[in-house]
């Protein structure tokens, strides 16, 4: 990288339009994850709205974290989630990009963003939340808890692995599971994906 | 990817081994981002931390979330920010991977790892905590709120952006900041990292 740089200090990050600073600031926290949520109503309309909030809470019990905006987006999975307790997360990979990306379109709730977008619901020994069938790595959850950040009004749910589906031959003998054999995808700000290639994977750091 | 998947229910991963359920858990959310986290306490001991927990909570304001775990691992990186409010976060590019990820080794309160790692603090314009010099991408930011998540005694730490410096050339006209230009890495598990390339760069989802 060259030299120069650019500051930004808090009046300049202000003043910037909103749709800029919304592009920005979704960039600064690094790469992220591009999920599938899917969740059914009670009636059985089912709904999916991919992700890129999905944050790990803890391995033992297995948490993991998910940051809803109910005010900028139509809430229907965080409703379903909330109603029917259960909900599925499925990995976003390269060949899916697009129809996984298509579901944020802002459908009317009597339209299920499965049929859409053109991916399979795929139901998976009686759990009450449709998976996609065209994704790689999937994981059944279960709602424990809700946390209202009123400093933003965001929603912070944080969920229970139930179950996790995964193709043969990525889980590694000490448990790593090798996500980019099954070709996940990294998203950075709001719009851009990313395929990866593995630098390297270090050992446990120990002081010299 | 092959048809053939692997199935575990909630007893299955219950029985897993400790590390073992930790690195497939850690790898379930998808690719996670990797910074550096630089602190001071107020005698001017400082602190580096890499971590993989940031996550974006707001635009506007502009927030992010870190989750910390202050009984698994030294705490110093929070009990800094509690007491001086204070803290950078920097990109972890592809060049400073194995320092970045030394980090992590657990010396004591005394050893400043930015010597330990052999990366150089930076003060810019007055902030009161260092920033990492290697580092590309690095953000000012000011502690908020903190909340304690009982379900696994984590602290989820709230935080301002006050701050953004970034080198030349990478921030687009729109707001999106190319941090694969970058060479900013994702982290997958606990402890592989992966360069990124892009696959495409999408437009806002609108219904067809």
């Amino acid at each position: 990288m060259e030299n120069k740089s650019q500051y930004f200090n808090k009046a300049a990050i202000d003043e910037m339009a909103l749709r800029q600073r919304t592009l920005l600031i979704n960039s600064l926290t690094g790469f992220k994850s591009a999920n599938l949520i899917g969740t059914s109503d009670k009636a059985g309309q089912t709904n999916l709205a991919i992700v890129s909030s999905a944050f790990h809470i803890g391995a033992n019990p297995a948490l993991m974290g998910f940051l809803f905006r109910p005010h900028s987006v139509p809430r229907d999975t965080l409703e379903n989630i909330l109603s029917t307790q259960y909900f599925s997360m499925n990995h976003v990979h390269s060949d899916i990009v697009k129809q996984a990306h298509q579901t944020s379109a802002r459908y009317p709730k009597s339209v299920s963003e499965f049929k859409a977008v053109g991916l399979n619901e795929q139901w998976i020994d009686g759990f009450p939340a449709p998976y996609v069938k065209e994704s790689h790595i999937k994981v059944g959850l279960k709602f424990c808890e809700q946390h209202h950040l009123s400093i933003n009004a965001t929603e912070l749910v944080i969920a229970e692995i139930e179950n996790i589906i995964i193709p043969d031959g990525i889980l590694e003998e000490d448990g790593y599971l090798d996500i980019e054999k099954a070709n996940t995808v990294a998203v950075s700000s709001l719009e851009s994906y990313h395929t990866t290639r593995q630098i390297d994977r270090l050992s446990y750091a120990k002081v010299k």
